[in-house]
């Protein structure tokens, strides 16, 4: 019998949010699972990595007898701890998410989900990023259905090296998802929506970040707008080299005649 | 007379850092300068932006009757900060750095100081990051003395929509500096050197996550090899779409049939 795929999973909405929990019932019967997974809430954390306090990986009973580790850093931190510490030899794949939230067009820049996913390509290992639109009750049901199938396109069809797939459910209901499309990153994003408050007892002015949406037009083939349609979008993003070669191109002598 | 172009110059080494005042020599000269800094060190931050914790925007002396402003979070919510508060129209450029340590090839994706002008860029104002290849007893003369006109030329020959400059000075002495280079992103970049401790008193295993330089067969013309042969490199980087194009046609009707 040929031996299930080794796969590490992680997240950044916490070791004990329920996306992760839909993510581990999706694959745990193709799949021999490892959840490496942030101790505590790192949306919007990026590629941040943690290099000025200690990291603990602790072991814990995750539910039912199963064991996660939780580390107290970031999704990266999971991904550099989980292929350090806990695998002896590399998994064969990273699946981060199921996230609460869109992580389609360009909030994959700041998504913590989709940083683990870079992480792992980093290190040379193929990685998914699985996101549900919506951030407000969120239905997971959608993606737990259409993760397996996803996740094995994957592991037959391999990503080339410095490559990872963003997926991202829509807002429906199983029945209404429309297909599924590969197709390229559009250019929406949450930007900030800041909210000024007063501190009543240091009597000083603060502020949050908030979110709102900043919207575009978007060309027809993209994964924002397909998404509105009712479509599972895969968008394979690189990340080994992001050179603008055509002002490279336009620029280089007028650049190298300054010095 | 003609207005000075107005610049937003901030960091991820926090606003008391000296490459900060190396880049406030360079610049305040030829350009009207407002300075919205990290307060305490954010380095390898990425993307990074404070959505759980509230943030303070502090006016202070930072010398010599010089005004700056302080946040309590990251590059990017600086330049968010920034933008939205302490600016009544958006500046001209956001310049980013004196980093401590090389922002060259891969480095970017982690890098606060790149960070800071990834936001610029997806804000629509042009943006530059500056750091030095040295991390230990690093020398910011030269940066300080070229700044001046690699500034000046991106504001005379704008970057597109969507790209950022990522400059790096060589770990030389000024007189040793062998040219510019506009050129493409390298593979390198520092990953994680774990070195494992054990807490005295609360008797657990702990790590510092570390760093060292994983290194790749480079093809010549990239910043990773002109930084090693003495030259100044600025490689322009794009942000606003990462889609794998390749991946895309040769993948995307065989995971279509899926559904």
């Amino acid at each position: 019998m040929k031996n299930k795929p080794r796969i590490l999973i992680t997240n950044d909405d916490g070791v004990h949010a329920p996306g992760i929990r839909y993510l581990w019932e999706a694959l745990h019967e193709i799949a021999d699972l490892t959840i490496v997974a942030p101790q505590t809430e790192q949306s919007a954390t990026g590629l941040s990595i943690t290099l000025r306090s200690p990291l603990r990986l602790e072991k814990l009973n995750w539910s039912n007898g199963i064991v996660a580790w939780s580390v107290n850093g970031t999704p990266s931190d999971c991904v550099k701890l989980g292929l350090n510490i806990v695998f002896n030899e590399k998994p064969d794949l990273i699946v981060s998410g199921i996230n609460r939230g869109t992580n389609a067009g360009r909030n994959a820049l700041y998504s913590g989900t989709v940083a683990a996913a870079i992480e792992g390509v980093l290190h040379g290992i193929p990685a998914i990023a699985f996101s549900c639109h919506d951030y407000w009750d969120t239905d997971y049901t959608t993606a737990n259905k259409h993760i397996p199938s996803i996740v094995e396109h994957v592991l037959k069809h391999p990503l080339p090296n410095g490559t990872l797939l963003n997926v991202n459910f829509p807002s429906k209901e199983l029945e209404q998802i429309r297909g599924y499309k590969m197709t390229r990153q559009g250019m929406a994003y949450w930007t900030e929506d800041l909210a000024e408050r007063f501190h009543p007892a240091e009597k000083h002015t603060y502020y949050w970040l908030g979110a709102k949406l900043a919207e575009f037009n978007e060309i027809e083939d993209c994964d924002i707008a397909w998404l509105k349609k009712g479509y599972v979008t895969a968008v394979p993003i690189h990340v080994n080299e992001l050179t603008d070669h055509q002002h490279l191109e336009s620029r280089k002598n007028v650049f190298e005649a300054l010095f």
